[in-house]
């Protein structure tokens, strides 16, 4: 298949380019019987629009979307969604001289290396404004796996080397860089002002945690649910690196220390299997082990940056850019809603591909 | 598609249990008129066999390849190439007690929780022999690349803290542990043997690079080249962490120091446009770059440990479980040519599925 | 993947319900640099939009399309191409005694018990409109089919028992029933307006025919062209058989009669090997000969007739069914269209496929 | 993905060539608890084996499957099982003179214009032969199916010009020709004889049941029920033609007699919605309606016959050309099995598929 569908049982296929005349998605494979209006879905794209803080490009998008097919009385009927967003204004004068010239740290050269040609307003198809098809599946998903009792909440972990350093999730919505710690966002936020005088940007990391996930999701060999998630996470522009639970630490760790021990847990429900810790972030053999899944994911700094770099076109010459318009100097906000989208309609692909895992719950749909 | 295989053109499906009666894989999606034997397979095997050094398990797999379809008069017919290893000796008896004990950093609970019930042999699927299945696919992507002039190469980067500090990759079969750096080799060796010692295991980091790729593999949004190699990479057990170039360090760069400059560069075949550092590890917008690609993966310490540790088993009861058999303190030098597999996979099928990028290239096949 | 998309390589996905927002397409997977515009687009919807003559259902449809994305200079940009018609007229009054009861022939039932309810208007996703989304996808395919000269074309061979005695393609458009014999065609007209009259409906065979098809299409096993061309064919509404070549008739054939002898043709460009008859339909072994490709499929009449039929409703009953509203009395002349497309959408996704039968082709695309 | 493998959720990939090392197939996808044994697939790889009858030909190949893994205890564990028959002689020296000729009626010169090679023994890869890796998926769906209370039979409906006129599906394994009536089957016998005195060949229909199947599979667009069993059995070597219900009837019936009513019956079970005939097959709108699902294959006479023939070579040489070697005057009876097993996968992945059609199923699986 084409590339710009994710997923095998819940499949979102985004289209648009940045200045074209549209975006959005079609969702494929939503089970019948779930509630969705415009306003539900228009909620989650708002987080990720430009214009929302001091600290995102001030372009404002007046991004509503609008169902087109697939939801009937309210509910979804079991066939394709498409959501879309018309593009309010499609001026690219600032983009012209950009027609010819590679931007380092973008996809210019590489997409026209691929295609021959490419869309170049505003990054046309590599425009983080592909994301929006990404929100509009992953608002879905979000919508399914509540039903289930699935909560994912992804957040802003880092920006350049400013760590949250307490946890709580519910500051996130009450600082412009959607970290869950108050006082390290109000540093965060002084960091970015100081890039953006300097003409430069910044990157971080956003975490993202899944609580109430049963054990079973993910298969044992290729479509583990860790190979599942990484293709979700890195496919997301800028994302650089993605790693579970203790990630990269378990290079220095020993097995000893990276072995979480079992232990039997008891509650009104009964008896229950549980880890002590969870450095496997939730997943054991790329199986879900009812642990909270936890990921982390590289965000590099913003490549469109206003002081002066070299670079070359594509007729070979060097040339000197700046690059005019106006530019997030740091993604990690806006990226937040994104990271939890994909790794949203991930879980949920993996919620019914594990339908199939055993005959016994072929015999519970249908032998009753 | 169920979750035995990988890939979409160039398609590797492996199957077989760590002592069922054998493993190996189906490489569906190969060009015809590539030569191919079993000799030449069983070089990369033996990379990945036990019981070739003082740091690997002293178990001796007499791992013998065979073709069984596909290949005709030495060439690759385009038709799917099915090779397998028969299981020599199916012993299981130190693997009993497992049966319903749910070992710690293993796939044991997981397994039962989404399938009912497991092969509990030697971790059954979950198995590291599992990556037999890979391996064959890899040596034949290999073969593949080498005749457009791409060469992968994976290595060990560190083992616990000793890391290369050197980077010559033919230094890489003269030690132990397969690192560009005999003498942090040593060390690492050292490292092992007394983790072994304190019946422990280690972790490490494995690198891999792949130099002559063409620029524009990679599809812009879902399919992007760091997505499906970090798919590859982390779908092999042990991983826990992928990264692409500066990786996880771009989130603590400016802009301007993650941006890599272009400029043009001349040689006897004309111009080209190349990069003057290569933060991106050969990857712009999901796209090859031209430059090499630069992947890092964390790998667990092996979670089969001497030493006695807490968990519980399938009827819920707390239990003491010390793992007995001989298992690697470290599964990193084994564990190199699996990555390096699974890259060539990738890679190739990114090859296969370029080639229908442009309307030009389709007429170059069919219009002569 | 959800059952909305077609095609591996070249891959349509359509959306949209009959009475609903907007009906359309996206179509990804379509190589960079083939012209495409609106109004070429809209040449091949016109084929299917009713009213157009005596002998199809007289609400006039006033579907213009429109290119949402992937389109860049009048050129395919390598990215997914969304073409979409909103619904002009959304009145659904003549179908609210549909919403709880089953017509006989169509699909309520099995998709109330699918889904557990539906978008009863006009049939909603089931509704022949859904052919849109396809057309837009053939015209596409068509497109790059004959940048390699290949040519689809699809007609009527017969409505009920009026069969087309002559074959001259140019004469299709010239009657109302798209068949290549006029006088056949005038016949069937006076079929079709008594059929109408006895408030009943009409079936036909629809054939295409693709010539200057390269020999090699199509996979050896599963993926065979004639495989792919029926899922394709039978994936229309009312499409209930299809067939190749000599088809239903070769069980009645002997191997002496119903094999191809092969002979060596010379011309301008050297030597050929052809066959003297073309029982195969242009497929040997599932792979294409170099013949025309030959199809026929049998189109059932519209279960939409305006005579009181016995059914049954949502909740058990059972009830007498008048179906009013305008509908075809024939199905058949505007289903050509549709064939043609599905058609064409297979032979292209099948030619990009084929590209990566032989390493050659690999070295073609990447060694010059 | 590449060609070799079939269905979605439950993938059935195959191997081998006819005189290669062995032949066989990965299925991926079965859920795991399904009892399964050697025993039990080699009753219907039995069913296929030539050498059974006066009918087929005379080679007698010793086919004994094995099972290699994914099955532990006697029952499936959800991971892939891989069954295969080592080929037990290779003796191709009948073979020899057609390495270069192309054999009328086979896929040689397709194959070779696709691959620019081939393995020529006994057909390769397009030989009759490779539907051993099909009956071994199809034993599996079939068990699994009848968990379910499905039951699929295939049976010949007419060799040459004599066709079954009674249908007792038991008198099937009575004759050496698998039809259900034992006096048309005694006729064709006959027929056969003729035939290969005549050294011709003769083709036939293949008719194929399912009872027991639950309304709601199948999705409404592209992978409609009829759509993907069209695919599965036109996939078949020698078919060429596929229909369903009243099948190319349809295209002379009007309106009203090829509308099915609805009626309402009632059971021990309660009211159920029935149709009182069945000539859309058991499939409206692509989706199953309760109803038996009835197929027709169209089979071609075998290609392979021992009259001279005209051809050509591979070096464009028109030749004589006369097949030696034992070879089926009528393939029919063989493919019986084949067909039924085609049918019987596609259903098993289409109930699996239909599991994600609603929340509520999911939430049956999950929430209790």
């Amino acid at each position: 298949m084409a590339g710009s569908s994710f997923g095998k049982s819940f499949v979102v296929t985004t289209f648009g380019e940045s200045h074209g005349v549209a975006l959005g998605a079609i969702v494929d494979g939503v089970p019948a019987g779930i509630e969705l209006s415009e306003e539900y879905i228009q909620k989650f794209l708002d987080r990720r629009k430009p214009g929302q803080s001091t600290v995102t490009t001030s372009r404002n998008e007046n991004d509503k979307c609008r169902i087109y097919s697939g939801v009937f009385g309210g509910k979804t009927t079991g066939t394709p969604i498409m959501v879309m967003l018309e593009n309010q204004s499609q001026r690219s004068q600032d983009y012209d001289e950009l027609a010819i010239t590679y931007r380092p740290g973008h996809a210019d050269f590489s997409f026209d290396s691929k295609f021959g040609f490419r869309d170049y307003r505003g990054g046309g198809r590599s425009s983080g404004r592909e994301t929006i098809g990404r929100v509009i599946g992953g608002a879905i998903a979000i919508k399914a796996l509540e039903m289930l009792g699935i909560k994912v909440q992804a957040f802003t972990q880092s920006i350049g080397n400013v760590y949250a350093e307490n946890f709580n999730l519910e500051e996130c919505s009450e600082n412009d860089v959607y970290m869950p710690d108050n006082e390290a966002a109000a540093k965060a936020v002084e960091l970015i002002k100081r890039a953006k005088e300097e003409k430069d940007s910044l990157g971080g990391i956003i975490g993202c945690i899944a609580t109430g996930v049963m054990p079973g999701l993910g298969e044992p060999v290729f479509d583990k649910l860790d190979a599942r998630l990484s293709a979700a996470v890195m496919s997301i522009g800028a994302i650089k690196g993605v790693e579970f639970g203790a990630g990269f630490h378990v290079s220095t760790m020993k097995g000893s220390q990276n072995n979480d021990p079992f232990f039997v847990d008891e509650d009104d429900t009964g008896l229950h299997i549980r880890k002590k810790t969870n450095m496997s972030g939730g997943i054991l053999g790329g199986i879900s082990d009812g642990s909270p899944i936890i990921i982390n994911a590289a965000v590099k700094p913003t490549p469109s940056i206003a002081r002066e770099q070299e670079t070359v076109n594509a007729i070979n010459e060097e040339v000197e850019l700046e690059i005019k318009g106006r530019h997030d100097p740091v993604i990690v906000p806006r990226a937040v809603v994104v990271v939890e989208s994909m790794v949203a309609i991930t879980l949920f692909d993996m919620v019914l591909e594990n339908m199939k895992s055993k005959m016994d719950n072929v015999l519970k749909v249908y032998k009753n």
